[in-house]
C-alpha cells in the first residue's frame, strides 16, 4: 500500500492499517525509515485534538487493572482510544510492559481502541521517537484520549513527561515501613496523583497515604505554566473515583487549553524533541566517527581525575574538527 | 606572576593569589582563559580532599545567615572554608548572591575563609564551569569544606548538584496558605533539608514543617547511590542546630567515602562535566554555524506544529553536513 492509501485507510478509522504503519515505524530498516517519516509528515495536520495523557507506576502499582478501567469508563462515553507503552528496560528483561494483552483483555477487544507495547530492543531514545512517531499515527487514526504507559523504574518517565499534556502518577497505598515509595524525580513531574486499590483492606492505607501525597505536593511550587499538581485516591477493582480521576485530567486538559497553556506546552515539546535529536545526532558522532576513541580514553582519565573534563572536552571537539 | 608562581603561592595558603586568579578563571579573555587552565590544570592534582557542600533555599530563606552560622562553627572547629555562589539570575537581575560580603561580614573576615560572589554576566554554562574551575583552587588553597550556594529559584540547582557530594536544601517554616514551597524537581536533588528559623514565633511553625518535610522525602526512594534524604531543624538566630546540622552532613560524607559511593559520584560527575562541554560545544556549531539560519526556521516550523520534529533534526545535521 502506498502511504497516501495507508494514511486515508487510518484516517478512516482502519485498526490493521494503523497495526501495520506502527510497525513500520518501529523498523529500523532504511527503505521502512523513509515510509515511516512520508507517512507521519502526510498525517502531522490531522493530529492535535487529543488529550495526551501520560500514564506512570513502579510494577505492581496497578497500572494494568487503572487502565483498562478507565479506558472501559471512556469507551462507555463514546470516546476513542489509544494506549501506548515505553519502556526501554524491556531491552534488557526481554519483557516488555503491555506485552501481554490478555492483561486488557476485555479493553483490547474493544473497537474504539488500539493497544500497542513497548518495541523490544532499542535505547530510550529510540523508543521515545518511535512513540512520538505512533502517538501522530494513532491520532490521525481518531483516538482522541491518547495514553502513553511507562513504568515508573528508570528515565523514561522524563521523556513521556515531555510528550504528554497531563502526568499522572499512580502510587501504593500503605504507610510506615511498607511504603514503596516513589522513585526521586518522578512525583515533580506529576500533574496528578492516584492512589491505587482505595478498597477493601487497602482503603484506610490508602486514605493515608492520600493524605500523605497532597501534602507532599503541596510542598512543590506548581510548574511555571500549569496549575498546582492535585492527589485523589481510585478502586480500579470497585470501579471506584474513575469517575473522579477522569474529571480532574479533563478540567486540567480544558483549562490549559482555555489558557493557552497547551499550545505552548506542546510548542516546548516539539521544540526538545527536534533539538534532542540534533544533539543525540551530533553526540554519536563523538561515538562512532573518527574520535570515538579520543573520547573513550579522555572518558577514563576525566573519572579517575587525572584531566580537567573542560580539557578533555575541547581534545574530543578539536578530534572531530568542531569549533570552540 | 607565572602559572607555577601563582600555583604554589595559591597551594602555600594565600588569600590574595586565590582571589586573582579566580579573577582569572572568570575571564573571557582568551589569553586569560589559556592562563586559566594551566592553573586548574597544575592544582587538579592537589584537590579531592574537600566535603563539598551544595546549599540552596529561596530568597528569604535565610541563606546567607545559615552559611555564615555555620562557618563560623566551622572555623571554629579549625577548619579552612570557602564559599563560592553560583546564580545565573544575576545576569538579568544586575544583582548577585554573596554580593554584599557585608551580610557575612564576620565570617568573610576570618583568615580561614574565602567568600566569592557569583560572576556577572554569563550564562549558567559559563557560571557553572567557572565554579567548578575555582572550586579547584579553593581546594588547592586548602578549603576542606567547599561551599557551593545557589539561589534556589532556577536550573542553577541542577548544576550545582551535579558538582558536590551532599546537596543541602534550606525550607522555610511556616504552614498552609504561608508555605512558600520549594520549587519541583530542587527538593529530588536534596540529600539533608534543613527547615530555618526553628525559633521564637516561628519555632512551632519550624517544628510542622520539619515532620512534613520528613514525610514528603519518606514518600521518595533514596538515590541509587546513597543514604535515605534526612530533614533537620536549625536556628542561625539562635545558634541552635548547627552542630547537628553539621553532624549529619559530615556523617553522610564520611559513610560515602568508606563505601565507595563518593568516589562514584564524583566520578560520575566528572564524566558529566566533560560530555555537557561536548554537547554544549557541538550545539553551538548549529547556533553560530552556516547551520544556524536554517535552525531558526525550522525551530519555528516545529513549535508551530508545521513540521515533524525529527525531520527537522535531519535537515539541521545535514545543513551541518553531519552524518546521520
Amino acid at each position: 500500500m502506498s502511504e497516501r492509501a495507508t494514511a486515508a485507510a487510518i484516517r478512516a478509522g482502519d485498526r490493521a492499517a494503523l497495526a501495520r504503519a506502527i510497525t513500520t515505524v518501529e523498523s529500523t530498516r532504511s527503505d521502512h525509515r523513509i515510509a515511516a517519516e512520508r507517512l507521519v509528515g502526510e498525517l502531522l495536520p490531522h493530529t492535535g485534538s487529543a488529550l495526551r495523557l501520560g500514564i506512570s507506576g513502579a510494577p505492581g502499582v496497578g497500572k494494568s487493572t487503572l487502565i483498562e478501567a478507565l479506558g472501559l469508563f471512556l469507551v462507555g462515553k463514546g470516546r476513542r482510544l489509544a494506549v501506548l507503552a515505553v519502556d526501554p528496560s524491556s531491552v534488557r528483561s526481554g519483557g516488555s510492559i503491555l506485552g501481554d494483552k490478555t492483561r486488557m483483555g476485555e479493553l483490547a477487544r474493544h473497537d474504539h481502541v488500539f493497544i500497542r507495547p513497548s518495541p523490544a530492543g532499542a535505547t530510550l531514545g529510540g523508543v521515545a521517537r518511535r512513540t512520538r512517531e505512533a502517538m501522530v499515527l494513532c491520532e490521525a487514526w481518531g483516538a482522541d484520549v491518547m495514553i502513553v504507559e511507562t513504568v515508573g523504574v528508570g528515565q523514561s518517565e522524563t521523556a513521556v513527561a515531555g510528550m504528554v499534556d497531563v502526568f499522572l502518577l499512580l502510587a501504593s497505598p500503605g504507610g510506615g515501613d511498607e511504603l514503596q515509595g516513589v522513585k526521586r524525580g518522578i512525583m515533580e513531574l506529576a500533574d496528578v496523583v492516584a492512589v491505587t486499590k482505595a478498597d477493601g483492606d487497602l482503603a484506610a492505607a490508602a486514605g493515608r497515604a492520600l493524605s500523605e501525597y497532597a501534602s507532599a505536593l503541596r510542598l512543590m511550587r506548581p510548574p511555571a505554566d500549569g496549575a498546582p499538581a492535585t492527589a485523589v485516591s481510585v478502586s480500579a477493582l470497585d470501579r471506584r473515583g474513575i469517575d473522579g480521576l477522569w474529571a480532574e485530567l479533563d478540567r486540567r486538559y480544558v483549562e490549559m487549553e482555555g489558557s493557552g497553556a497547551l499550545a505552548r506546552r506542546r510548542a516546548a515539546h516539539a521544540r526538545d524533541w527536534m533539538w534532542g535529536e540534533v544533539r543525540e545526532g551530533l553526540v554519536s558522532l563523538t561515538h562512532n566517527g573518527p574520535a570515538a576513541e579520543t573520547a573513550r580514553r579522555l572518558d577514563e582519565a576525566v573519572a579517575t581525575g587525572a584531566l580537567l573534563p573542560a580539557a578533555a572536552a575541547q581534545q574530543i571537539l578539536d578530534a572531530l574538527g568542531g569549533a570552540r
